[in-house]
């Protein structure tokens, strides 16, 4: 097992890496304060790892809370569902709620532990490889409004985050390549050793060598506890690790949320953020190349939905976050392994980005 | 203009206290950091003060939203209407939400700031004497659920607070009563002089004398100030504040949500923890009837529901945050001046406590 500790001063945390956690109570315990725990799963997780969640926390007062499963239900009512859980059972403040899923459920079970008696104990067991590599740091929770995605939510902190990689081996294979989309951008922004070393593993990450997986999350993990640690409250930094995500975020809030999955929509965002890098001059065409590509080893998408015009994309990135006193803000590269975020860009690049043809750009990639 | 330091570290904040601050634009101006504005405020604080601070605030992009007035009113529906604004006027996350009206209101805006693309810059305009004595200090916000109240919520400093003791003329006297419960507690739990200046002054209290409501805020922020700026997160001390509120929201929760104004039920509850302080020997059947006739003089209720029986009282009580693993502390007074959280009391002193006749003992102090 590998212990990665989240440097935030009061609420540092550990993230715990290996196989089979959800079979050590004893790292469960450690964390949990007082005699109740809210388990809260989904429909799909629940059959494959409540029952053992639940085996090791025998001698807790345990509720289960089985909600739907989708990006569609990260809703207010959904979120109510825990909170009617909770209150139904006579959850008190010292409670801990445990968030067993993917991102959605972390996001959701994160911000009723931020808002249930303002603020309960947290804990964290992600089951897909985006939630491991995204939501196992920067405290991010949140649900979705009709007008945007996690437009309603709060930053917190959990207590401590359970990986057990075993888990990646019954998550669907296009859920294993949206997660790689996160993992590759850490090399992007951050790390362009990394980057040479999942081109040389890719084959093996998606053949769930587990080896190569908990190298893959551990290395993804650090990356973002670093950028997090020294900017916890995202104004400069820790907008890097959105590359991608503000074309990305058009593409989902565009083609309805959970049509495109989370990393795939920002595999092509990434590919718009790197044309619009090459078209600034930053970086070459073939880097640019070497991304996309990497992307494609991924199993991932590289070019956005067709039908978006730039008219789409515009209108729908004007109420993004990075959205600053009405100037658009976006995460570029500098160069392989550095990102920048930056306003400074003429209207033209950003308006040749948008309309720029990806699907002939990638047939060329092809010969 | 008075102005009280909270002093909360990096989140300190500035109460300002005086006649007709809503007409300072300069106060408002430098504690507003981007372009945006939303007013949040009720259909019954709108008419009053709503076009005054909007002229205050000219020069910004000001969205005002009117909510329904009321507790019943402090749900998520209602939330969810200060969403639909900020998101509709595409407010982004450099905006600052004003609450401007009373206690429903300050937890219902600081909330949606604290929520709101995972916080925004938050200033309170409290109009009740209850909200200026009570909300703008600790940074409570939230909201009800059906079963309890104040479940979903956060922690989350404004930061500013301006008071404008000239918004009092338009209370109305139940209101203002109401606020006084709050004023009467904190002489009751740390503050015995200020308790005798209010013995003296309670009738120029509810003329409204300006002098005199403007002592009787400062001296009440300053006390809760003090409190919780020892003890931010509410384990010992600040539990002291709640003094009369494990009965009175008993008693709120029985009756419904705003048959009882919060105060009335905190004066009807904190009667009964000094019946209990005094059943325990900590003070005399004198102190207790001194406290008595001071909230009779500022026109409250000393006398819980007389269709409440002791298993009412339990029942609510069992799901009060004060209840920390199934056990019930109570806030009690050790003396006046002196309040106490505690566990430590027989059964008996607290059936007593819930079955005794507070109609008679009310009817002998009028002899």
């Amino acid at each position: 097992m590998q212990t990665l500790q989240v440097d935030l001063g009061e609420r540092s945390y550990p993230i715990y890496i290996g196989a089979d956690l959800l079979a050590a109570p004893a790292l469960l315990a450690a964390h949990i304060v007082g005699r109740q725990v809210a388990i809260v799963t989904n429909e799909t997780v629940a059959p494959l790892y409540l029952a053992a969640l639940e085996k090791a926390l025998a001698g807790y007062a345990v509720t289960s809370i089985v909600l739907p499963d989708g990006e569609a239900f990260k809703t207010w009512e959904t979120l109510q569902m825990i909170f009617d859980g909770l209150l139904g059972a006579r959850h008190d403040r010292r409670t801990t709620v445990i968030a067993l899923g993917g991102g959605v459920i972390g996001d959701m079970a994160g911000f009723a532990a931020a808002c249930y008696q303002r603020g309960v104990n947290f804990i964290q067991i992600p089951t897909t490889l985006l939630s491991q590599v995204d939501s196992s740091v920067g405290g991010k929770t949140g649900i979705n409004h009709p007008l945007g995605k996690n437009m309603v939510g709060a930053f917190y902190q959990p207590q401590a985050v359970l990986i057990d990689t075993m888990s990646l081996v019954t998550l669907p294979a296009r859920e294993l390549s949206a997660g790689l989309a996160e993992v590759i951008k850490y090399g992007l922004i951050c790390d362009e050793p990394f980057l040479t070393w999942l081109e040389l593993n890719m084959p093996a990450l998606r053949a769930l060598d587990q080896v190569a997986l908990t190298r893959a999350i551990e290395r993804s993990c650090a990356a973002k506890a670093q950028v997090v640690g020294a900017d916890e409250r995202e104004s400069g930094l820790r907008a890097t690790l959105n590359l991608g995500h503000t074309f990305g975020h058009a593409i989902e809030t565009h083609q309805g949320y959970g049509v495109w999955l989370h990393g795939e929509a920002v595999a092509a965002g990434t590919v718009m953020a790197l044309e619009m890098s090459m078209r600034l001059g930053w970086i070459s065409a073939a880097e640019r190349n070497r991304a996309i590509r990497l992307f494609q080893a991924a199993g991932l998408p590289v070019v956005p939905p067709t039908e978006m015009t730039p008219e789409h994309f515009l209108e729908h990135m004007a109420v993004d976050k990075k959205v600053l006193d009405g100037r658009l803000r976006l995460v570029l590269l500098r160069r392989i392994g550095e990102a920048v975020v930056t306003s400074e860009f003429p209207r033209e690049i950003l308006d040749a980005t948008l309309s720029a043809d990806y699907a002939a750009l990638v047939d060329q990639l092809k010969n």
